[in-house]
């Protein structure tokens, strides 16, 4: 029996997904192999890598004058590597700090460029979005980062912020996905995919054209995203697995509608978990103010952190998975990503009153 | 009905890890989740990556003072990140150069070291290894790097060479765990999972602990292997579902009795190939010097490239996949990795000679 699974990541893939993969994973289509046994130059992966680009493109509406990337390492890889691709020595590059992965982003960047901290809200303890116009913005800056989710803090951006003509970068490892935006107010947009795409080991990155040409180091090809995009994602061997997942994802997403139809079903969700903390007379707390609330990710706290063992017990035995806090914030964490259905939501709020009656 | 595969990479699995993948894919032990679902921090996950460390140091016999790390980019990345973590700028650092790999690993080297070739058999057309006593070495290189098998050229390393008390450096992607090797011989072996470990989108790094004191420029902790090593590799998430199979490879390749056994068995796939071509009266073609032939990769040409195209169609209705040679050296390749049986090559070598005769 698979369980509802809250895990902030590598997280819950649409059962869907899995099963099919299953069903070919030692013989893929015509192939006599696994999908994971063939090059990923032949005809058949180069299919399956074209269509994934497709429909992504299709469900974030991709303008055409974006590139689209399926790359390695991680989100964190990508803290270095853009101001690697996009920053001359010692050129600002501003960063707003909303939280944990934001931190994370301005030191991995520091070899390259210098990472401003435009706007932080670290003494709030994360739990606000600094107003846009307390933001220390520079015209003249290499881009502007920030991070549209934070997945440990909870925090979410629920507009996408104006920062006039300056590229907005955005670590979307922890929201893509999960509504529509508008592409074509980013100059770059990536994400780790073990969260709303795929598997850990592959991110995707979307890059407007233009910063492509920005060239300011020597570097080895590898670390060049225009020799990538020249390559279609294959100047070396991808991850072949994640991007098959992905796609299989994508086409379910299509299946469920799209993002506007996951954008309904995310806000379902979010509003069943906040409603069961905040109608709970303070037995269960979030302390994010409620305009930066995560949709993705609801950390929560007990009245009595003594009870954190028991609730994290019978909640496994409930079949409720991977509900416990980071350490950075304690208390729980209930991640609420495309692939965990509404159904699972309810049970845990269920659950959670119920918890809350016997003890 | 799968296929006798003999993909360059990525590559044949074993069948009984696919099989067991397979079973396991959407509840994993008792996680009621798939193993691509589970937090990398959490315990079931990290029994599993020390599980796969233990079982490759036992396969390998590596000594307690290398660390073992699991990471991303390909080789191709690692082309770069070697001397970006190991040399200071300007500095040399000798390279052996034997076929396409070689090459590349040069090229990517050059914004952080000063890559020296120091020997080189491209006027041959990679069909030979220099002799040792015609290496321009310096002992006060960074390292000295080389490729034990190039997967292009069909061209191996029999013995590992004596470059005194500099680094030895191996891009060991396409026959690690081929054969028992002395792993203290080396100051680094690095490997892409896609041909003898698992899927793509992993790389295996065996690295002295004293190279990682080595400090020469400022880098992101995403970039620096001191950082990789003292996190075990969890410094970000890493490809878990890689890891995992990885895991259960070494499992099999345990099973199957070691890498003596494998040994063995590859030496015989390899007599078995180059006895076909040599045997043909010159109908196939093997270009590279005896005692230099890959155990992993056999390119052939046929006597008349005009019955290419016959021969991959033929052999594919066969159930011989894959074996289209690289552009670079055109006709066929057989690839014979750990995982490729026996009988699938005894397969091949027959249609070779059935072919022969009938064409």
């Amino acid at each position: 029996m698979r369980g509802w699974n809250f895990s902030a990541g590598p997280a819950a893939l649409p059962e869907a997904v899995l099963r099919h993969a299953q069903e070919e994973l030692l013989e893929w289509g015509d192939a006599r192999a696994s999908v994971m046994e063939v090059s990923h130059r032949g005809k058949a992966f180069e299919a399956v890598a074209a269509q994934a680009e497709r429909d992504l493109r299709g469900l974030l509406g991709i303008p055409e004058n974006y590139k689209v990337l399926f790359l390695q390492g991680g989100a964190t890889q990508h803290f270095a590597q853009i101001p690697m691709n996009f920053c001359v020595d010692g050129q600002r590059a501003d960063y707003i700090v909303t939280g944990h992965w934001g931190e994370k982003a301005v030191k991995e960047a520091a070899p390259y460029a210098k990472p401003h901290v435009a706007a932080s809200s670290a003494d709030s303890n994360y739990t606000v979005i600094p107003p846009r116009d307390s933001w220390d913005l520079d015209s003249e800056a290499a881009y502007v980062h920030y991070t549209p989710n934070e997945t440990i803090h909870g925090v979410e951006f629920h507009e996408v912020p104006d920062v006039g003509g300056v590229p907005l970068v955005a670590d979307m490892s922890s929201d893509i996905l999960s509504r529509p935006i508008d592409v074509s107010r980013f100059g770059l947009i990536y994400a780790g995919a073990q969260k709303n795409i795929g598997p850990s080991g592959l991110v995707v990155l979307i890059v407007r054209d233009d910063l492509l040409q920005r060239n300011p180091r020597p570097l080895p090809k590898i670390f060049r995203y225009a020799e990538h995009a020249a390559q279609n994602s294959m100047l070396n061997t991808p991850n072949t697995w994640g991007w098959y997942l992905a796609g299989l994802t994508f086409q379910w997403l299509r299946e469920q509608g799209g993002l506007a139809a996951m954008e309904r079903r995310n806000r379902e969700k979010a509003d069943l978990m906040y409603e069961a903390i905040d109608l709970s007379g303070g037995y269960y707390r979030n302390p994010v103010e409620p305009s930066a609330r995560s949709r993705m990710n609801v950390p929560f706290t007990l009245h009595d952190s003594a009870l954190d063992a028991l609730f994290l017990k019978e909640s496994e035995a409930a079949g409720l998975l991977a509900l416990k806090g980071h350490r950075a914030v304690g208390g729980m964490r209930a991640s609420l990503y495309n692939a965990l259905p509404v159904e699972g939501v309810r049970a845990l709020a269920d659950f959670m009153r119920d918890f809350a009656q016997r003890h």
